[in-house]
């Protein structure tokens, strides 16, 4: 069984949230801060409370590396040890990595996240360099149901710079089944990945591999979702980027086939809560930001739900 | 003064070859490898002995991380104090990590890889996302004199898929100047690059962040070179992946602009002398590797001034 497939059974009984362990110093109550003996362990303890408070809402986890690697080594224990935790309590663990080399390179850092210390269930892969940055990542998929996402029309305002470039038509790319009038880089991506996924099927007709597909840009999405039928899509974009439930069901299918991403929105919820209530920061610990988080969670789930519906 | 001026007068004064310290523990002599009491420290003893060997032969040093992280933690800390040999001997070290994330996560990433354990005088960024995953990192170029290699058209089959793609053509580029009958992915983040090395220009014309650019296609190398003369490259794909000193010498300009990475050519130039000679692997000493190391280093450099002659 692939991994693709427990997310698609997630997705089926929690919903469609990905909750994103982006945790900055910053976002941890400041007395629970001060607790600690370094701000690496006070990300863990708070990554741990919210995890704990989400584990039956969150179809998945995403954590962001650079948040972790920006610290150093002890930044990377933690990052480590948030991992560990969450595949411990049962959750789904995507590596935010964007990792894209090639060839020996390649198989090294699939080993790295794959195995060992920092094993998560997905990674995230960035295709510039090509498929044969992205094959070597597949034996894991065969091995230990690894599955990987790969950036492909992302929500970033630079996305218009290279992955929104039209390209001049080319019938090797395989594309004869897919209605648009328009080819850019990106449906090159989708192609290749879409080609991989039929290679490396799971039980409910998604790839091992799936790709990141932003909710940002509402005009194109069913074109998307039509095109990729069996791309599993990790979406981020929604909220502070300006995406809506809206425009996030846009990408799903019969109401699973991705999930969407959260992460200030929901690690800072308890900021957002006491300014509401005119309440006092330093009364806040990580549980009451853990319960907030859960409170944003579910809004963000039941909202996603509604508008899958219609 | 910037990074790249340093790199460019570590070129004048010793060549243009970037020693790739991509090591792994089958590349270190056997019976060094046994005297370590990991993994991780054998590699940093090795690296030593190859960086105090090579560092007046080595315009810089390119340390893939992927080689180390797939050692985890342990294998981490061997990185950041092979950076730190490096940079401790007066040598630029370049750090192969291919990041490309935007905004909040591009600045977080800067500081992880700009400062700190992990600190660097160079990094590569891939640009899949776009500028704003580059743009972040220009932050540094101006407060520590940091520089980038943004990867542009790289050395591996693989780079037909996407870097190569023939985009339609589209006069908001910038690119009048530029002549081509072609254009392709690759030249459109060239473009891109040339006006970001415009705005950030070091003392010898060259911008503080340039591309990588591999010495794989001949035929392309010289319309590379001439139409992004303000790019200094750092320049993968030779010996193993078929590249020669010729092949290098014609993405140079003037007889710098550039760095030629060759990494387990000179990492096992020991295995390769010792089976020329006959002799016995166990012998093999880190003292003797290095010097291997360096021979491969300097018979690489005098080809490269032969071709740049011509």
């Amino acid at each position: 069984m692939f991994n693709i497939d427990k997310l698609f059974e997630a997705v089926a009984e929690k919903g469609h949230v990905c909750v994103g362990l982006d945790t900055a110093a910053e976002y941890i109550p400041p007395t629970e801060l001060g607790k600690q003996l370094s701000g690496a362990e006070a990300v863990l303890a708070f990554n741990k409370a919210v995890i704990d408070s989400t584990i039956d809402v969150a179809a998945c986890y995403k954590v962001q590396i650079a948040y972790y690697e920006e610290a150093g080594l002890s930044g990377l224990a933690a990052y480590a040890k948030t991992l560990q935790y969450i595949r411990e309590k049962g959750g789904l663990a995507i590596a935010d990595i964007k990792r894209g080399d090639i060839a020996d390179t390649a198989s090294r850092y699939a080993k790295a996240h794959f195995e060992g210390e920092f094993e998560a269930d997905f990674v995230t892969l960035s295709p510039y360099m090509g498929m044969d940055s992205v094959e070597p990542w597949l034996a894991y998929a065969q091995s230990k149901g690894k599955g990987a996402f790969v950036l492909m029309r992302t929500s970033n305002k630079g996305m218009r710079d290279f992955e929104y470039l039209e390209v001049k038509e080319n019938r090797e790319q395989g594309t004869e089944n897919r209605e648009k009038s328009v080819k850019r880089v990106y449906h090159v991506v989708g192609d290749k990945l879409a080609g991989l996924a039929e290679a490396c099927s799971g039980k409910y007709g998604y790839g091992a591999f799936g790709a990141v597909v932003g909710c940002t840009e509402r005009e194109e999405a069913a074109e998307i979702r039509k095109n990729y039928s069996n791309l599993f899509f990790l979406i981020p974009g929604y909220g502070a980027q300006g995406g809506g439930a809206d425009d996030a069901a846009l990408l799903l299918r019969e109401g699973n086939g991705g999930v969407v991403n959260a992460s200030r929105s929901l690690l800072k919820a308890w900021a957002t809560e006491i300014k509401a209530s005119g309440g006092d920061e330093k009364t806040v610990t990580n549980v009451f930001a853990a319960e907030a988080a859960r409170r944003a969670a579910v809004e963000m789930r039941d909202a996603i739900r509604a508008a899958v519906r219609g």
